[in-house]
């Protein structure tokens, strides 16, 4: 390493975990745009979760670090290189998928600022704002909790214990990528910035991937490493949309059609791949029910709570009794995969609709069994809407493990969605 | 990296395997140092063994890049910091190991020619010359096929093949570690340099073993290394010795009295820890038994072939017969260890004497398992004199399939150092 490089390295005053605002989900910046668009002055507050009460961040992480890590991405803005990428690269199959009035207020964006409060062990950390602009903190603030909590466990441990760490970790992934490279039409993607382990490792599991699995592998949700890397970046949209627009809906009638009318919206901006049905925010089976014929044209689903084999005869049996065809359709697996799981899921639908797999913490955060007590485990962190305009919002899912929001609203959500029994499940990452 | 370094490394017509003349083992120098002193002019020939045939070596490793490599060599000379820190540094605690009349030589010391064929799949290699000259090929003409060998399996691996392969390497030389911290009182050291994977896997294994072992591990063989990580340099004296003193015997009654002048030259000039007993090149027992009594008192022995508990037993007998205290005698095992060997010996001698360890290729080159068809698997090279001053050189040692000369010569051996019966054990490494 050159000096002048050593020098600028010690000018950080920090080493900041996130480094970039691209260094994010893709499906972000295009919930982002539709927010923007749509609903551009909805006011939301975002808050963190930890699912996994025994891991005590707070016990875990220094306050101070963790500020200055969220200072740190309060002072990104789009580079130069990073907008042109964004306005001049294809994203699936289409020019200028990014418009300019809304790449204009990208590139003058800076994220809003957070509340941050130490309680029972655990950090309550919440972002108040306008939605597109608070939408933008979910990836970064669980990247950079994930991340400082890895490094808090690393940090007594000795060079070579690290490298050894290290190589564990690596020879346990590529175990991962020779066992997939087995498995005929496999499609896969990295899904796994939020909860990854850190920014470098997730990488170089991608770079595992490109390497291990060639066309197998389709592609990242890391807006940053696809565009470093020259790959496709992956992503439709996720719960916080009709999260949000349940809770903005003034009657039950209005509630009842929340979820179809995100999509409603969806279907006039995005065509091909990027219709893709996200059907378990109130309910999977009350959702396909009552939903307009019209969503049984799109191309795909994606399964992301409950038993993703029955979500997945579910959405056969639907498009079935719709007179589509399944073969054609996209099927999306994204919770909680590993490897036997996805050869399973693949095993069973392959011919029966084009699967495809959205592989999240256990790729880029499968640190189990390489520290002694486990001290580098995956748990579950998530950072959700939790009102809109005031309102609280509600999840239900199709499992009871994952929903949230108040219990009178939660529900009056069951009662609307139709949603009856449901099987819980334990949620691991 | 800078540009400069880049543009640098661009100028190396080859990447260059053995890089200083002090990357070799100490116990050679020492070595040297006496064999500069009684017997400059003995004029010697050494030759490349390879005892593993079917590794085809001059089908796996191209001509051209051998003699580049060993043309490297031939280019290298001592430069003032490794000069400066051979006459400076203190070895087994005493200063100016190294007298400056040999400084001096070595200071001027450029190796010798070389003669290289390809013969049914195998390179012959020899080494002509004045024996302080020819002598130094050894350790470098050694780790230069091992890593030839090594290369040529590595080409073939593309990026994140060669990363998980050093990954698993890695952490299976850290399991040993792990394995041997647990062995109470263990004193052993790095003796890898010959058959190692690289210099580079060579000095990681050094480093990982002062970070995981601590005290236990008391240094390495490899003057280099030891240079750069500060530690000690460990080694003392070899077969060679007792095999070209006994190659230039004029009588039988000359031959049988050839090691103990081997030692006896060595007594004068050392004392200590490098007072070490190498006892079995032409049969430990005999030796035992004929051996003058001033040996008895020196510091320890050397247990390089044949069953080593076998060999450590007879050393306990010997010193309890000349009235010597065994607890207090040093035996360094040096013979094909690895971990499960190691506890072995260490539970049996521990309290009965002083054990030590050697750890050579299992420590520095033990990448079995780890690749599909065991290509990097580590196999039985050597480099060895084979004659002195015209006459040939021989080598019984405690296993047959060690031994080395022409036929007639090894009978006479036998018979002038009555070897009876001896057990054949396999040769790995």
């Amino acid at each position: 390493m050159d000096i002048a490089t050593r020098v600028w390295n010690h000018k950080w005053r920090i080493d900041p975990i996130v480094r970039s605002l691209i260094d994010t989900d893709f499906y972000k910046l295009l919930m982002c745009q539709s927010v923007f668009r749509n609903k551009p002055d909805t006011q939301v507050t975002f808050s963190l979760i930890n699912r996994s009460k025994s891991i005590r961040l707070a016990d875990l992480i220094d306050e101070g670090e963790l500020r200055e890590q969220l200072d740190h991405i309060r002072s990104l803005s789009l580079t130069r290189g990073e907008s042109t990428w964004l306005r001049g690269n294809t994203f699936y199959g289409k020019r200028q998928m990014f418009r300019p009035d809304f790449m204009e207020w990208f590139e003058g964006l800076r994220l809003p600022d957070y509340h941050l409060e130490k309680r029972d062990g655990q950090y309550e950390l919440t972002f108040e704002g306008s939605w597109p602009e608070v939408m933008m903190w979910e990836v970064p603030a669980l990247a950079v909790l994930m991340e400082l909590r890895g490094r808090a466990v690393l940090n007594h441990m000795a060079k070579f214990e690290l490298q050894v760490l290290y190589a564990r970790a690596m020879t346990k992934l590529w175990q991962k990528v020779e066992a997939l490279r087995q498995i005929d039409n496999l499609r896969i993607a990295d899904f796994g910035t939020r909860r990854r382990h850190s920014y470098l490792w997730q990488d170089w599991c991608v770079q595992a991937m490109i390497e291990g699995l060639g066309e197998k592998f389709v592609g990242t949700s890391n807006c940053l490493i696809a565009m470093k890397r020259d790959i496709e970046a992956i992503g439709t949209n996720a719960h916080e949309l009709p999260m949000v627009y349940a809770a903005l809906a003034e009657t039950d009638a209005e509630l009842a059609q929340a979820p179809y009318q995100v999509l409603a919206d969806w279907h006039e901006e995005h065509s091909g791949n990027l219709r893709i049905i996200l059907p378990d925010t109130y309910g999977t089976e009350g959702f396909l029910k009552h939903a307009p014929d019209w969503l049984a044209g799109w191309t795909g689903i994606r399964i992301d709570s409950g038993d993703p084999a029955a979500g997945a005869e579910a959405a056969i049996r639907w498009w079935q009794d719709r007179g589509e065809d399944p073969t054609r359709k996209m099927i999306i697996f994204s919770d909680g995969l590993d490897v036997d799981k996805i050869a399973e899921l693949q095993a069973q639908f392959a011919g029966r609709c084009r699967p495809s797999f959205g592989w999240g913490t256990l790729l880029t955060n499968d640190f189990r069994g390489l520290t002694p007590d486990d001290a580098l485990a995956p748990f579950s962190l998530v950072c959700k809407a939790v009102s809109a305009n005031g309102r609280p919002t509600v999840k239900l899912s199709d499992n009871p493990n994952k929903a949230m929001g108040p219990q009178d609203e939660i529900d009056r959500y069951k009662r609307v969605f139709d949603v009856g029994q449901q099987q819980r499940m334990d949620v691991v990452v």
